[in-house]
This record gives structure tokens, sequence and C-alpha cells, in this order.
């Protein structure tokens, strides 16, 4: 087993073909705009979220998916037994919504509004009163906290579509950027620039599929205890963290980061995720999740694997001015949010080198763009 | 066998419980826009689509999903054999975005963005080139025709979570309101105005449990033959359409609906969806569909059953002043819809009043709202 996606059962071999051509045909969409007095902004093209120029402001959306991580709430929840009241059906509707919060924020957009997709494999899903108040009261609070309004959404029961027992949550999202000088499309990024990582709270929702394979192989499954005392299936399920009041607090105090990335699927590979051409030195590395350490551990994996598919402490990285770097961390300090100075921007071919490690990912390995 | 949702396999009185407290903890969200300087428009809630005001314009959004009808497409592609080349993916990646759009449009927005979200049940779903070119080349076609920029989206496989070999279609979609005087939320219905019903070009995509029950019952399945030599499946599977285009040039032609309603799942009784207090009486029906007439026939469903659950050749309903009624008929012609200035609206306690068929529908019979 190793810390590969293939392997894991996500074969992007497969899904790309159909993804290129979905990216060709959309780019090819661009010119109806014009129709409506309105013009896409294009370099967010390729980028986590769609811009449109509106004029007065520019309005960004998204649309993200949770992925498999509600079958391990399903799986915990057979574990510790229904009758313990909990279902973790909150934690992960945070989750859900920090997936598409997260990536929108990217392109300095303020999240607004929010909407619901919640598919279930038949009605008798949504016959579990504990399950449905949680997802539910989740879902509001994860709202609250990004000052974003839940706009509706969709709750199908799809017998046949989705898998029996089970639900597909996922989440659309519109935002306003505005000013339009918060855009943060990358045009401002350069050498000398400092890139500054939030700490993430454990593996967020990206590398569960593998998570899920190794607990199904660890004779504790999700019952086995890490270095914290946390069981495995209780560390995974620690929600995202939200980083919009960072990035809002951020533009409060006058600081527009030059780039941003969400470290999701491919982990420190998307810190080059840039399209120019530059080189990411890291020379501190935020402290490491013990649920991530323990995946490391027990699957055998080197550092490559680890911080080229997981987050590995770090949730979101901010391309700032080196004279605003501080005040990042400092910001997102008050915001509950832990911060480092991890590193700076250089000229050169586009790599991430991270010192500590001795580890070096080239511009080949990281594939985003059609 | 009934035309009735919970034989079919959806129990809607399982569903509600949740939807009504999702609904409780959206509107609570509300306040939360004024951090950003925004208001929400609070009559949408409970609409179609959610809208917030943007100071010079209205934002409008909507996540919305296909429901079962890739069984449908599946089915007939086995039937029909892979070796003929027809996937039937382009047709109901337009039913998708028909979902979204004509559910967005009714509250007077023109939509601007989408974003596609296609969630597989494993990597090997997208190992299909023909249907994955289908799917993008009929979801791009449908952008075109609607003038919506297609923005990006999601594309994961989620075995475990997705039936195996199966693909959950859904849309989200952002439009805006321009003039802001275009916004249809209701407050100028009236009694004496038109109502002008739009033909549907068949089941469209709701009703689709119950069509697909029905095939497992005839002999023929969906290789049956209807009157006009199509099989079920094929009529079936006729994508719904797109009504954007109507409300686009009504509006360029100064026409401003007082009200708009989609007619997807509960059939006719949307004609009442309006929060308000009338009569809905009709004297015109639109022709039925073949593929409605068969299937109303086949079940033997009585005009209650059929008209209180399908769309019986009505797709989308124009609440227009009396003296636009003509007009709006012949706007839509030129689009290519054929419409019908089928009844009016009337003061009294809320019902539809179906008069060729003898057929009334009461306030009690339609529950959308918390």
């Amino acid at each position: 087993m190793s810390l590969n996606y293939q392997q894991a059962g996500v074969d992007y071999a497969k899904i790309d073909p159909l993804k290129i051509l979905a990216q060709r045909a959309a780019a090819e969409t661009a010119g109806n705009l014009a129709r409506h007095g309105l013009t896409e902004v294009a370099a967010s093209r390729g980028e986590s979220a769609y811009v449109i120029d509106c004029g007065d402001f520019h309005l960004a959306s998204i649309t993200e998916c949770l992925g498999t991580k509600a079958l391990v709430a399903d799986a915990m929840r057979a574990l510790i037994g229904v009758g313990s009241g909990r279902t973790y059906y909150d934690q992960i509707a945070q989750d859900t919504l920090a997936m598409a919060i997260n990536d929108l924020i990217t392109v300095g957009a303020t999240p607004v509004a929010v909407h619901a997709y919640w598919a279930a494999g038949g009605s008798d899903w949504f016959d579990d009163a504990a399950r449905a108040r949680d997802l539910v009261e989740g879902w509001k609070a994860a709202c609250d906290r990004c000052g974003v309004a839940w706009g509706g959404g969709e709750t199908p029961a799809l017998a046949g579509v989705i898998a029996e027992g089970r639900i597909d949550l996922a989440a659309s999202c519109v935002g306003i950027v505005r000013p339009k000088s918060r855009l943060t499309l990358g045009d401002k990024l350069a050498a000398g620039d400092a890139i500054v990582l939030l700490e993430s709270s454990g593996i967020h929702a990206n590398g569960i599929s593998l998570a899920r394979k190794l607990a199904g192989r660890l004779p504790g499954g999700y019952a086995t205890r890490l270095a914290d005392g946390m069981t495995f299936g209780e560390a995974l399920l620690v929600p995202t963290l939200l980083y919009s009041p960072v990035t809002e607090a951020l533009a409060a105090a006058g600081i527009v980061p030059h780039y941003c990335a969400n470290i999701t699927g491919h982990g420190w590979r998307k810190l080059m995720r840039h399209p120019g051409s530059f080189a990411y030195r890291i020379s501190k590395l935020p402290p490491v999740p013990p649920v991530l350490a323990f995946m490391q551990r027990e699957i055998g994996a080197d550092a490559r694997e680890a911080y080229g598919n997981l987050n590995m402490g770090a949730g979101f990285a901010l391309y700032v001015d080196a004279s605003d770097a501080q005040r990042t961390v400092d910001i997102a300090a008050r915001c509950g949010v832990r911060a480092h100075v991890a590193g700076r921007v250089e000229a050169g071919a586009k790599q991430v080198v991270i010192e500590p490690l001795d580890l070096e990912f080239g511009g080949d390995d990281l594939h985003v763009r059609a």
C-alpha cells in the first residue's frame, strides 16, 4: 500500500480526459456573457473559482463536494453505537462547506450565498432525526462562522443512483470581489513574496479514500488509538477549518494577498498552483497533525508521498508581500487560526523546495490545468 | 400501481421534516449578509431561487439535480447496444441544466454562470469516451442556447457513495436580475392576469421514478412503441425544454411577467405556487405529449392523478397582464416554444380549476413552503 490515489481507488488517468474536454468546452462559452454586458475574467479559468466582471465588482462561483468522508462518519457512528447520540454529521457538514468556501476565497472573494446539495440513496436516509438535525445545525453554524447566507438547496432521494443508505454531500457558493482590487488571481505574485501557511486541523477532506483503506487494514480499524489518545476515526472527523474569516480579516486590515492556494488533493504540490514560473522555498514546517503522522507511519510513506498527497499540517497558503508576512500571521491568530511565515517565492523554474525535508517537487509533478 | 410518488419509492413524508428544519435554519442566516453591505430579498425564501439585493442589481442562485433520469439513459443504451454510438447523455445533460435554469428564471433572473456537478460511482465511469463526449457536448450546447457561461465544476469518483456504474448529475446556476424591476416574486400578481402556458417536450425530468417503475412492468419495457412510433424509452429521453430564451426575449420586448412557475414535481398543482390567495382558472389545455398520455393510460391514472403529478404538456407558466398575453405567446413562438393563453387569475380561495377536465385542486393539495 502506498499513498497513491490510484491504489486507493481513484484513477485520475481515467477522469482527466473528460475533465480536459469539459474545461475546453467550458472555456468556449465565455463569449455568451457578452449578451448580458458582462465579461469573464479569463485568468480565473484553471483557478479554484470562476470569476465574472460585473462592472462594480467581480462575481465568483463554485461547486464542490465532500468526497467520501460521509462513509467515515457512518462507520464511526456504527462503531460507537447509535445510542450515543453522536452522528458526526455536524462535522462533515462543516467539511462540505469548507470545500466550497476555502476554494472560493482563493480568488479574493467574500462568500455571500451557499446552496446545499444533499442527495440520499432513498427517502429512508432522511428518517433519522438525530442525523438530520446535526447535518442542518452543522451547516448553519458554518454559514454563520463565514458570514454567508444559506440560500437553499436540494434534498433528493435518488435510489439507484446514490448507494443505499448513503448520502452525497456537496455545496455551491457564490461570492463577490469588492473592491475589485481584492482579486487575487496571481498577477501580483513576485520573487521575494512570503509564503504564509495556515495550519490545518487534521486530514480535512482530502486523502479520505486512503484513510478508509488504511482503517480496513488496521486490526483496530477506526478505533485504533493515536498518540494523542483520540481514535483514528474521531481524528479523521475533526472538521476542515474554514479560512474565510482570515481572508476577510486580512482585507479589513488592508492586506491583499498576491495569490492564494487551498491545499487539498495533491498536498503541498498545490503550493506551485500559480500559472507562472516561480520556485517556492519552504524553510519552516507547521506541526504535523497526529492523524497524518499516524497515516504516514502506518502506510510506510516517505516524505515525498506524504507531502505530495496530504496537507501535512498546512491547510491554506497565502502569498503576501514580505512586509505583510508577520501581520498576516497575527491576524490569522486573532481569527483562531495558527499560521507560519514558512517560506518565500523565488525566481526560477517552477518547483517546491521543502528544505527541512530535503525534498523537491518539480513543475511536472502537478497538473491542474487543461 | 398509481401515480403516487410514495409508491414509486420517494416518500416525501420522510424527507419533509429535514427540509423544514433546513429551511428554517437557512432563513436565520439572512442577517449574515449585513456584514457585506447586502440584504436578502426575503420574498425569495420559498420561491425557486434565492435572491440577494446587490444595490445595482439582484443576484439569484440555485442548485438543482437531474434526479434518476440517467438510469433511463443507461437502460436505453444497453437496450439499443453500445455499438449504436448513442449514449443519450447529451440529452440528459440538457435536462440537468434545464432543472437549474428553468427554476432560476422564475424570479426574473438572467442566468449568467453554471457549474457542473458530475459525481460518478468510480473512476471507471469516465473511461467511456462516447458517453463523456456526449455529456460535455450536450452541456455546452445547452449553455450556448441559454447564453450562460460554463464556469467549471466537479467530476469526483465516489465509489461507495454513488452506486457502481452510475452518475449523479447536478447543476448550480447564478443569475442577475437587471434592471431590478425584472424581479418576478409575485407582488404584482392580480386578479385578471392571464396564465400563459409554455408547452413541454415530454415528461421532462419529473415523474421519472414512476416511468421507470412502469417500464419494469411493461412486457416490452422501454422498447414499447407509443402511438407516434417512438419507443417509450426514447420518448422519456426527449430533453427538457430550456425556457430562458423565452424569458429573455420577453424582457427585451418590455414584458415583465407578474409571476412565473416552473412546472416540475406536483404537476399542475404548481400553478398555485404563488404565496397569495388566488384562484387559477384554466380554460384551455395544451396538447398532452404522447409519452404522458401513454403513462396515464397504462397506469390507469385519472385526470387528478395525472395533472396533479406530471406536466401533462405544460412545462412553464407565465402570469402576465392580460393585455400582454397574446404577445407573450407570439414571442415564445419566435423562440421555438409553443405557448397558449390557457386561463386567468381570479380573486378567491387558493385553488386551480381546470375547466375542460372538470377538475379542481385546493390550496391544501400543495405544500412547498416551510
